[in-house]
């Protein structure tokens, strides 16, 4: 096992479809893809990194408490429960102080109303909207930025 | 295995106890009972079909997921998930253009302001609500219908 | 005159114009055209059936209220008076229990707010919603399966 | 087997993390010294008590549903699902006449806006806010005083 | 004909069905009764008067018109039009400083929240809810009472 | 001591004014020259009348709950009270059946906003606006007339 | 008949009384008058011109429909339905491309709130507002000026 | 006079009518009576108890201040003030740590959207809402235990 | 007696606890404090003054009516009653046109929502928020300063 | 220096890229082409014209007030400004009675929701929406006809 | 240059028009006469006072941040930009603490519902409001108070 | 000069006091050396960079306008102005398709609700909040690799 320090990187529900669902407007990128240019960027950074997809809120919110001791940071791009979900927004308050990022793939400012306010955003530390997969990777340099600023 | 085109009926929470819950309100019809009319309707039409209940918004989800390129339409009573899933929403609007029809037993119409709102309405083809378990009947002919003019 | 009990079908404002009217989304199905589909599907339920279409809010209340102990059931498509008419509201509510379904042929809740809140429905028995004119003949096979079941 | 009447505790979303969690606020209570205390209460009451405490929103509605015929009443503190599940407010509807005494153990009408609603509040009997971990002990007796009044 | 100053009774939509509508909660007064009663009230007043009751709120404001000149004051009922017609209120402004009473039988506030409010009421110089038919009978009073006094 | 039924007429906050107040608006009518009119029309109708005036919410409503089986009805006048005091419409609530008339001396539908929404009309029988100080007298008659109906 | 292509000028409810209503507010000038300026200023524009006024909603909705095929554009003045009426939208959206102008006589933006929207104006191509009877004549010359442009 | 610590037993407006209005509603419970049990319970937490029942918000005001230095801590039904009293929550801000139990006999959050926001609860160090006249010993209870862990 | 025009200093609920409560926020200043200040500041501008504190609405709105031809201004801190009495508004009302300065001691737009809005101020010819108790001293200049402009 | 009265015509905030633009959207016409168009309208109603455009509000506040005793009328596009900006709405009302003509060139009432209300409106004597950049003439012709009137 | 310390007197939008604008409503005075009257105050008070008036949002922000070292307490009438400007807001608040009193010379409640809320007033010290152009001369006053009290 | 593509960096008001302002908050980092940061990262991306700050909403769009054909993205910081500026919304809008980055420095969505909402959002590519200012680093980045991807 590593002795780096590791970052969970947690996808939320409809996640698991991206590259298959609507190409046309998100490209092919599949979660797999995803998950291989994030590993290249913890890897830049000396990072391990563990993932987790799930359409169940409960299992996002298990995975959130789990994290507490094992990883140094999450990324969450958290879909639709950015918006309903004030359990996760209140697991993601019982972790802290681990550094959190939430990442949305698609600019929702310019989606519809109900997508325009996220429970999550007030319990991360930086919120990365609109930059697509590429979120992702910015995501990772932010919390390596925090990480060698903090330890 | 059948050649036929098949339908995935789901239904969510709270509808396994349909029959059991208020047999004053709502009747003595199960959720069995609702299934094999269902199974007769689907029958005439020269349909298969499938069922699923969950009380469990993420099983909903990914049975959604699961119907791509399986199942030909999709008939829906998302329950109280109507009103309060984005996800959801999200979840059907990934697997267009496969047919849906939302039903409601009761007419949500007539009881609290909360359930005069579905996020399911805008992603469904069709809305059948207050026609009791009719409705799901109603569904299924409308699949039917679609399929026939569509293929 | 026949014996056999009878359903009245209104139509509001501006469904004259079905047919002639954007007929790229609408397609070229005209009101007439829907009227005969309706007859056919009355007739096999052995029902007969009445016809009005009207612009005029009171023309239309005057219609509800003349159905009563004439017709044994009513299939309404209010137009955009369902957003707008109390008075349609009441007029069903005072010839309770005829029993009423209401249909709208596109739907609804895919497009502008103004169309989300009907009037009429909370005093209709069953609400159908984005099937197309094929939404009158569920309508029919609705009123048949409650006038079967209630007498 | 017990002859005696049982109670069902029920904890929802991040209710796990008591004790460990924001100690110089919540204290270091866990939830297992709070099942404790309820053990201790409804043994005073002579009543057999069940726990259960999950973060997924459809296993608190399946064990609302088997509470039926088998428990004689809920205490619930259903954490943030709260405010946002209208299908748990359904599952405790669909067991009545089944006591339920809902709990908070902070004040949520000094905390954020979205914790001053519950859909649950309107399903149970009693509601009790702000008694911190002895308001289990408060709706234990509470439910013991129903039964004792109603059997 | 009279020398007599005559009032003008307007009746909105559905009063037409009074009496034969809800018997167990309207009681069996026709609008004949009321029109009757009200002939009864304007002759002890030494007051002609005049009947219109429609549906169409066309036919209202029209009716609101030609009584310029005509009549010495106006009661009005405008049933669900109270709620929705500007047309309906800006007629009766139109027709200032000609005497106004506004009558509902029933006590709106009782009701659904979208009777609460009427376009009519700023512009009647009265307004009489919840006193039955007989408000109309304070109304003619009322009117009577403004002549003797202004005229 | 008479026989007679008789009824309570209360006026809230700053109608002790009445008169002196404004006297190009409101004209020169005390409150002394309403409670002789209504001393008028209640002998005329073979009734007692009593008067309470306070500026005091706490004293209304000790008022209304004392004319429980001392008064056959009440016409009050809640003033501003109306808008704000919800513990004068479960004092009203409390005293049921007892018949209650509001009245209000302007037309507050022409007046600011927050004048438009009463506490206390869905607790009357009936409401009486605008018609002047002669409201008054229209409300000791309509519960003349209940009171001749009912008993 | 005339080859020259014309207009249609609709004015809804209440301005038949134009001119002899409120005339220290908005002068002499009738219905009548307007007209009679329209028509110079279509003449000016080598156009013919015709007229309806009407109080009832549906009998403007009739003459949109009816102005398909025989008018090259409409001049609505919708007074009150502006602000109620989605018939009226829905009647304007169905006649296109045939173009609109939407006129108010009076600045609505300085008035009542309930007149600062307008259901037409979505459906117009182009309103003026608050330009006084002037209003119509800018109507016709913008009218023109397209019809010029385009054809 | 007594050397124990005692509580102050604060009730609203219309609370004096307890057992006498509504008794198919509320039953046959008096205000005398719910002092009695209330008297009991403190007995029992060796607490002396006081008593204040009033109509009038500023006597209500007055009491709260009056507390200080004299009781241990206070259980207030506020009624119908909860909803509308900032200064109640003003005062009882003021008398601050005086620990502060607010009670409501029904479920407040099943009755009128009017009674769902109290401005007392965010002065209360716990609400009991709906646990009917037993609620006053629930208080009592968590006072003796806040009491006993504070000193 | 003075020959000396007085103003009127009118303290409302929970202003007889200043300076003994939260004495680190507020300081030490006690009303008593505050009103020999005030007798100094009107002394130096030649007006006497008298005072009146109390929790009751009602007594502050007898308060306002009996300084009619008594005293030359008021200066009112309303506390609480500022968001919730219409009473109080239309009580200053009745008084116009007596010149009267409202008075906050604290900047009521750093606090809650509820504080932000004054039925008071519309009354008011002016307001001053945040001056502390030193806003006494500015309203009497303020009262000095119109009634020397006036008088 | 001319004799000739003269028109002060605005733009406000983006207007400077008209014509290079979005030119498939709003056509190649640039400022200066409106200002060349604009001129000519002007000469033909024998009218000087002046012209800013600034993406400041303050240039723009501070040309209105220059315009008093300079212009005999404005021409404003507020462009942005005007859904936001109070300030160009008290500019506005202090040069009355200056007239103003409000253009937009776009239909507004079709765009974002933020685009539906402007604070220019109230302050201006006519307001004109959609009709392109017809619209400033239709603007010089209206407020030549007003001079026309007026002077 | 002077050792005394001196304040600066902000005035925003259009009050460079004082005197000059509507004065049957604001009077003759001109902000000329302002800044006189206030230096007399300012001198009274043993203070230097500068001043800038602009229309310009961003040159009223440079202001205050030049104020810091310089200037030792600032009153701002931020005109129509209190209601509109959170730049504003986070210029004052960024150099805290200098002491800072709001001043409007209408009393603003009284007025459009637009101007009831100021970004500014949470940021103030005090806000002084309906005083006239009296109101500058308290501010000055009570910022000598708090410089007299802290310094 | 340079052949590389340059970026424009754009910071609104009251940015210009970075470092200065609560340094316990935002720490020391000046504006300037924010800049310098932004300058290594480019160099790093091989890219030049130009800055501007200012507080005057005209003067960022002005620079807006002028970056079209001169730089190949913008990074922005519109400060207060992002939550009241749909003129920069537009101007945005108007040099698409040049790719734009907002950024915060705070996390918004943690402060007052006035900061939740930013017009400049949907106009911009990417928005990047709460990464203090290594979001301006985050911002580079990511238009380098747009840049990249795109050219």
């Amino acid at each position: 096992m590593s002795d780096r320090r590791s970052l969970l990187v947690l996808n939320g529900p409809n996640l698991n479809l991206l590259g298959t669902r609507r190409p046309e407007t998100y490209g092919n990128t599949t979660l797999a893809d995803v998950e291989a240019q994030v590993r290249d960027a913890a890897e830049a950074a000396d990072l391990d990194v563990a993932f987790l997809q799930s359409n169940h809120e409960g299992a996002l919110i298990d995975a959130v408490h789990a994290a507490r001791g094992v990883h140094a940071g999450i990324v969450i791009n958290p879909g639709a429960y950015s918006h309903t979900s004030i359990a996760l927004h209140d697991a993601l308050e019982a972790v802290q102080p681990l550094p959190v990022v939430e990442v949305h793939i698609s600019n929702v400012h310019r989606r519809e109303a109900f997508r325009h306010h996220s429970y999550v955003s007030p319990q991360a530390d930086a919120v990365i909207v609109g930059a697509g997969v590429h979120g992702y990777t910015l995501a990772v340099a932010h919390l390596a930025h925090l990480l060698a600023a903090g330890g």
